[in-house]
């Protein structure tokens, strides 16, 4: 874990004034019986104008001869001071449609070029708390080709991340393991692995 | 969707002094460079002195003659003006465990008398984000029970909530169907679907 460690310095209430990147808003609206109500709720303001969604999260499959692992991603995560286990995501770029976001990221955070083959509708993060949301991108990877040989990231000055794969069936046990370790997990990815979980024990 | 179905009047800007339930903090941290950095993110004001976790997600099987099925909601959600499907959840009150909050929540947002069997690690909802975090937890609900019967949900004044049941195998369907009528799918329970399907085509 120790090259991409950061160390927490101390954490402070933000100023609305001072804010660039997030921004609380209060949502007035009328309740089924009529009643007028409100309620606070969070947003990214890095939307792009028109864009109903943030950003993407990126199933990727790295597939070679001896079968498929899920590409995987080590970042620390300021809001929570942990290193987090998460699937390779990223914000819209004005202009760019959901398949070409996740493409543009998995090759600047992870190195690998891959083919969008499925997208999902957009879901959202915590809609009780805020509007944050994405579609979740699968990206096949060709690991015969030349380009994904030697894969090298191009990661930005404030971005640590470090990718590592797991056998897409033993994604519960390696998170488990990870968790152990002291490793946060993201809600996504260790949704994803209940619902392999669900499916074997149900025996679908 | 006419019950639950509330009326969108207007959205802004949130002053810091006014909120009362969710808050922007600012953390300083050191990178592994030993740069000095800071990242803005939200947080909930609601979490328990002391709890690691703001609140749980609730799977729960109806267990009965014919089967299993998921238990599922839909409500409107002010911070996307939309209704959207998702898991039964909620906030822990302090000094509770996570398995008693969600039998709790079950109980009061659906009527229905659970038992935990399961429960999972902390996962965070969307870690670059906000520090928002729960347990998921999986409750059996007997439907042989005299008091699982005539289930009788104890909503408080702001809450609207409709209940229904899909049968898990068919999660991703009944998701997709409601998606094109106009609902909103929550990340963690579209997730949990992703990974029944992900399993199902790789033959688990």
């Amino acid at each position: 874990m120790t090259q991409i460690k950061s160390k927490f310095i101390s954490r402070e209430p933000l100023d609305p004034q001072e804010a660039k990147w997030k921004r609380l808003v209060k949502t007035y609206y009328t309740d089924p019986n009529g009643v007028k109500r409100d309620w606070e709720s969070a947003e990214r303001r890095t939307r792009p104008s028109g864009s109903p969604v943030d950003g993407v999260g990126i199933f990727a499959l790295l597939n070679g001869p001896s079968g498929s692992e899920l590409l995987l991603e080590k970042q620390y995560r300021p809001p929570i001071d942990q290193v987090v286990i998460e699937l390779p995501a990223g914000l819209i770029d004005p202009g760019e449609t959901v398949e070409q976001t996740a493409v543009r990221e998995l090759k600047e955070e992870t190195g690998y070029i891959g083919v969008a083959d499925q997208t999902s509708g957009i879901m959202y993060n915590d809609p009780g708390f805020c509007n944050s949301n994405f579609n979740m991108v699968y990206l096949q990877v060709d690991m015969s080709l030349p380009e994904n040989q030697n894969p090298k990231p191009d990661l930005e000055d404030n971005e640590f991340i470090e990718c590592f794969t797991v056998p897409v069936a033993q994604l519960q046990t390696e998170l488990q393991k990870l968790e152990k370790e002291g490793y946060a997990i993201d809600a996504r990815l260790g949704s994803i692995a209940a619902g392999i979980e669900i499916a074997k024990k149900l025996k679908f």
